[in-house]
């Protein structure tokens, strides 16, 4: 492990108003996490439910694209299978759905460490890609524009969309760039080899192999292809789920990527832990070192307790000197940011 | 139902060597064919298994992609979970391996009903993403070029890969299109406003609904992007699981399209049938009209008893005038070959 030099929960539920007065918030985490010109803007993930309660039902929130709002589907407690807290199983059909909606909800700090206000613009779902909500974005700045890449949930799975922005007051979408199911995408802030490049993460329903970071390349965000797979199959902390974090920033020795995984052990998956790899400058599709053992675990009460036990999922990074500040969601319910040194987090691959 | 004027088992397991000794043919299906200039080009899938047989333990065959060899995993019985005939799991890993590996054959027919030889070329796994096999191509002409979108197989995943050719006899491969899980590829034959045009079937691991078509647009056949849904979610004949099949043919209302798609029933899927969409000529995203049933089921004893049963799966199209030959998977053992008129399929939609 590596020493935390600073901690701190940033941003607990809360803190934040809901979206409708109908709704509760009960989750903000997942925070794609920018320097933008001596501020740092936070885009947080907000996950919402319904306050109210019925008897023997279960409320099923989603966006009404066409109408513009939150509507809920109240189905009968026999009608579903629990998943998780989060996912339900509709009996008849087989069909996932989930417990809440998310939006992503713009917050600003001029140090990265205390929120300057605790309300901001909306980035809400407004696209039938997007019907269950909007999740885990992720920032990159490419020479003037902000690229935003988030998770578009709806019926027809979980696929990764792209907005960008040069004010973060009115966003451009790009529509779907990696179809369902693929998470955690993150761009790499300039061109490498002729060629823009992300990272991604599909996941087959064929279990051939834990799910992997895959690699991809564009001439323009929108196109993408030379997909090759970074890393997987590991037999480390590593070797249950894994998927890209922060956004890949440059260092002395190439590319940094902080990123989540968890040990598979018997029966399912271990805690949610931050590692890193260091990638080749001329082709990051070459691991160069990567953490023999995690960076980051789940160890304070808000990381270990929430709407999912036990997780740490890095997804923001701001450069400070000789220090990196790392944004994480934390227990799927809150957003901790720790701050680490660049050095130390190198010698220890 | 149509009239079949047509039809026939044009190639069985029997027909073919094996493309090594100690392995035998147990499937040549789901063929990509093309008319090439007065002679008509098929490239079949063959799965093939190992010929020995040992007490309690079970083959899962495999390319050696460094030595360029099929290599053979004994494991024993207890060590893994029958899934089906064709896939295992892994007890302690919970992976999936296969049972069989796939490679392509290249055989060749003037008419396109009697097939003139049955030996030819082989398109054999050469890298890490075709480590189990490749699997159901299909073949479209673009300009002077045959490109053909296939299934590759690996511990990484099922994603379909490119290739193209200008003679069928040497190929150059293109890498992965569409990463894990992705497969059911076809290309349209020309540029459709401004970009070359795929349908793709993604099937994500988490289940919000069943496999769906989608559309996807590429300046290159490198880069794809634009991805947007085209069909799925029918309470009809093809309520089930549903993919692209032949690649489109222009018609002079439209793009005609021939795919698969099987009917939900409680605890499964019923038999793959084969029905047509007629999409947009301007904008293929937009479907006009589509099989209110299906235009063929299983019927004959090679579509309902094989490897796995009742399968009618259409990959490959030659036009003849008014009549269309139509090659497809039956029971994922052989490939049969069925004539319909256009104008009666057109009509049905």
């Amino acid at each position: 492990m590596i020493q935390r030099l600073f901690e701190k929960c940033l941003l607990r539920p809360q803190d934040l108003f809901p979206s409708r007065e109908e709704l509760e918030v009960v989750g903000v985490f997942n925070p794609g996490v920018i320097d933008s010109g001596g501020e740092v803007v936070i885009m947080a993930r907000v996950s919402e439910q319904t306050r109210e309660r019925r008897s023997g039902q279960v409320a099923l929130p989603r966006w009404d694209i066409e109408g513009g709002g939150i509507v809920v589907d109240w189905v009968g407690e026999d009608e579903i299978r629990p998943i998780d807290p989060r996912v339900v199983e509709m009996r008849e059909t087989g069909q996932t759905r989930l417990t809440f909606t998310s939006h992503i909800r713009l917050l600003r700090s001029r140090d990265g460490r205390i929120l300057d206000s605790f309300e901001g613009l909306r980035f809400d779902p407004d696209n039938r890609y997007e019907e269950f909500g909007v999740e885990d974005p992720r920032i990159t700045r490419i020479g003037q524009t902000y690229y935003i890449t988030y998770v578009a949930v709806s019926r027809h799975g979980a696929a990764t969309a792209l907005a960008s922005t040069t004010d973060f007051e009115t966003f451009e979408r790009h529509g779907v760039i990696f179809p369902p199911e693929n998470k955690d995408v993150v761009l790499f802030p300039e061109k490498i080899g002729g060629e823009y490049v992300a990272l991604h993460r599909p996941n087959p329903r064929t279990h051939f192999s834990s799910p992997e970071i895959w690699l991809a390349r564009t001439p323009d965000f929108v196109h993408w292809g030379k997909h090759e797979v970074l890393h997987g199959g590991s037999s480390l902390w590593d070797s249950g789920r894994i998927g890209a974090g922060c956004p890949p920033i440059r260092v002395p020795e190439g590319w940094l990527e902080i990123y989540h995984g968890n040990r598979r052990v018997p029966g399912g998956v271990g805690p949610y832990a931050a590692g890193a790899l260091l990638l080749d400058p001329e082709n990051p599709g070459v691991i160069l070192r990567r953490s023999p053992e995690p960076l980051l675990v789940p160890e304070a009460d808000f990381e270990r307790e929430g709407f999912v036990r036990d997780v740490v999922f890095p997804t923001g990074i701001v450069e400070r000197g000789e220090t990196l500040l790392i944004y994480y969601g934390a227990a799927d319910t809150a957003v901790g940011v720790v701050e680490l040194a660049r050095d130390e987090i190198l010698g220890s691959l």
